[in-house]
């Protein structure tokens, strides 16, 4: 495996690769590699001829009151994990290399950003974007592999792509859990032992919404006081939100007659942790819209 | 030559180029070519195997109160002189093309694009900066040709560039003038006969700062005063902005040192002229400032 540093090097080996027809996947990450990084990989290693892994802590996704300055950094790991999977290249450019002294251009998406970890984190959506369009122009892949944990950031990417013309095809996997359903985070080793027993509940309250919906609850609010009554078991959570969305622009609904995405987001000791879940409604739900339309 | 109108296809005429090993030139324009972007494609035309000109006139780059929709649009002409230029693809996409429904991306350049055309048309440099990375994305060229006439906006593209890693090269050409000095625009034929006799006094003014400076004046109020007095002869101009600057960073410079740029810009009837000149300081000051340094 390849361990390349500078951009223009990265560029270089793609544009060469690109001219021979060869297909390049990329999978963008922040390093500190687990379960779900790796089934990115092999996803991406299964398309591809050749496979990219960038590993870049990006500071301007970060608030200032955020982890960029203690976030996991375990760069022999993750390594050892990418070759393990057969990636091709590692990317890690420094934060000087990615923006340097004078730099001054970011991209923003709107619509799609404007609610949910877009309100809760100011700027890091725009970090994203821009961060994402470098990163595409760089590494200069034919798709990349975006992990559905993050909802609202694959969504963002899409549209970044399809807006800015970026030519990258979006392909999502996804989210994978510990054997008690908590997604697999970077950040979970931020846990203290009594927090990560009880972390998995925020999973579990998006089931019990999922169910309630697949039992035919139709309201979008009283799905909404399912999963947090199930998340008020426990006061150590501080709920940010839990939220009944339209799949596609991420606005609230009041009533779930289709497909729908449940959001949540919680605080448990100082560690954020968002989760997801996809959801149709009952049949007969479907039915009764059908026949109203 | 051919007219390419859907960007997907421009894409994929442009990849099976550069799979190649095809350079492409690439001419971006709002169309009512004029002898100044002739001078920009016979650049484009030396130095390309394939050479794209664009005609967008680009609808986020013009304010609420501009010209939009009176931009003069004149395509058979355009086509007409691309063919006698030999330029290979006209690209132009309608606007529905570049901006979908759902469309919800920007780019921004900050400091570049803070002063002068920057704080009288709020949001023009964020359209340009948006569009020329759509174009770039679409047309893929390895390079393309600016003029120095809109020279914030030839600024603001190579930091875009670089900062967004676009991997394309940003050519400049000089202003292309009329007979009596008036620099080449499609705006120009807004000019009534009477306001087209006296527009040529933007350059005059620019010309007579250029002269102070190469005649040993180093204070840049006096630079500004001497360019100002120009065009005060003719109480039909309001000024804008006339400016002394850093060439590099648009900043105003209090002193004339080493190379500068006189920025002008002024209102004339309903039409608003911008031209500027690069100009290096007499001989004995830029040698006072080397021996003090």
């Amino acid at each position: 495996m390849k361990i390349i540093r500078r951009p223009e090097v990265m560029v270089a080996w793609s544009e060469n690769l690109r001219r021979q027809g060869v297909t390049i996947g990329f999978v963008p990450t922040m390093g500190a590699l687990h379960e779900g990084h790796r089934s990115l990989i092999r996803a991406g290693r299964r398309r591809s001829d050749a496979l990219v892994v960038s590993v870049f802590v990006n500071p301007t996704q970060f608030g200032p009151t955020e982890d960029f300055a203690r976030y996991p950094r375990v760069l022999d790991r993750d390594h050892a994990l990418c070759r393990t999977e057969g990636v091709d290249v590692c990317f890690e450019p420094t934060v000087e290399a990615m923006y340097p002294k004078g730099y001054q251009t970011v991209v923003m998406v709107s619509e799609i950003t404007r609610r949910w970890e877009g309100e809760r984190r100011p700027h890091h959506f725009q970090g994203v974007a821009t961060v994402v369009t470098k990163l595409f122009r760089i590494v200069q892949p034919h798709f990349a592999v975006f992990g559905q944990k993050d909802y609202q950031q694959v969504l963002l990417v899409r549209r970044l792509v399809q807006d800015l013309n970026l030519g990258v095809k979006i392909i999502i996997c996804p989210t994978v859990r510990e054997p008690d359903g908590l997604a697999m985070s970077s950040r979970n080793i931020y846990l203290s032992e009594q927090e990560r027993t009880i972390a998995p509940l925020l999973y579990k309250s998006l089931k019990a919404g999922s169910e309630a919906i697949r039992k035919g609850v139709i309201e979008a609010a009283l799905v909404q006081s399912t999963m947090a009554a199930v998340l008020k078991q426990e006061p150590r959570f501080t709920i940010e939100y839990l939220a009944v969305c339209d799949p596609l622009t991420l606005e609230p609904l009041t009533l779930v007659t289709s497909k729908a995405i449940l959001l949540g987001a919680v605080r448990l000791g100082s560690v954020r942790l968002i989760d997801n879940l996809i959801v149709s409604p009952a049949r007969n739900q479907r039915a009764k819209r059908l026949s109203s339309a």
